[in-house]
């Protein structure tokens, strides 16, 4: 009893600490945001911060694991509750865009010092990629259920989407060498995306 | 006359270089390819090597701009010789996949060391892909005047689709830290250029 108890401490303790982070990083960025910070916010000492997460990074991990759960589960939700596959490609366009902005500002790092931090979240990385086009194929399997959508390669075809989306976000970062877009740039994107995901529809739409 | 000739001579000249520097180039990639290594394969001191060229990465340069205006001349001729649009995306992407292929050859560098390159390299791109871009541009117009093509916003179109092809290729390369992909990931990447084609001239076909 004493020992759930204390478990149950901890998760809550991890829960807040998170939270504390996730504040920190997204005004200041990974870079500019030290532990001594994040314990100093939660009236914590550093030490005791350490004890729940062995450095800054991983710290980071859990910030960017917890919004990408964030996203996946309100991206489920619209889905499940709109009918419309076409409706629900064009809803994943632009959640996906608010979820990269957060992401940048959560970020807010350069290239150059970035292959630590790459390293741990390539995995993070990867298993989201592959629960977005999976949520997408389920969207293009309705499509087709509907007889909506006309698509030989339903596998290919989400991944395909995905990527697009990701390369022409991508761009937009590489241009400079560091991860944040102003508000022109971001609307930009958001049109650019806009516009494909048009063009994409009326693709699969085609007979 | 004396000074034509002399001119006509210094032009022969530079152009034997730039070709002697493209087989270095795309055999040994940038990094790995001295001046001297290009001076001693056309029987030249490296001191006269250098009246032609300052260094290496403005013959890098002039090398690329040699490929691109080859490729571009290439896609020209195809384009005017074939009056299908839907077959002119194809041709496009098929041979814009080849010149990236060639051009990894050229290159070879890891990223981190390429700053000075970018930096030279800058205005040939912009004003690469603004000459990729009209000839696109000019596709989808013959497109919609053969009203084979259903697009209102023309401009926007041919960008987004250089664009979406770009950051695909882009993405093939940044999974790692060097300008290099074997030919399973070459062909991957093919098919996906093609999938994508597909799908994007039937979304300029839907009415």
């Amino acid at each position: 009893m004493v020992a759930a108890s204390h478990s149950n401490d901890n998760q809550e303790k991890t829960k807040l600490i998170i939270e504390a982070a996730q504040k920190r990083f997204g005004v200041y960025g990974l870079m500019k945001t030290t532990m001594r910070e994040i314990a100093t916010d939660l009236n914590m000492s550093k030490g005791l911060l350490y004890y729940y997460f062995p450095d800054k990074e991983h710290l980071y991990k859990a910030v960017v694991e917890k919004e990408q759960n964030e996203f996946l589960e309100i991206l489920k939700d619209k889905i499940e509750k709109n009918p419309d596959p076409e409706e629900n490609l064009k809803e994943y366009v632009n959640l996906r865009m608010s979820y990269f902005k957060s992401l940048l500002n959560l970020n807010r790092l350069s290239f150059d010092s970035s292959e630590e931090i790459k390293s741990i979240m390539s995995d993070v990385w990867i298993e989201f990629r592959n629960k977005e086009i999976a949520i997408i194929k389920k969207v293009l399997k309705k499509g087709i259920d509907l007889e909506s959508f006309n698509i030989s390669k339903v596998d290919e075809s989400a991944i395909l989407f995905v990527d697009l989306l990701k390369g022409l976000r991508n761009m937009e970062i590489n241009k400079k060498r560091i991860f944040f877009i102003d508000e022109i740039e971001y609307d930009l994107l958001s049109k650019k995306s806009n516009d494909f995901v048009e063009i994409f529809i009326k693709g699969l739409k085609y007979r």
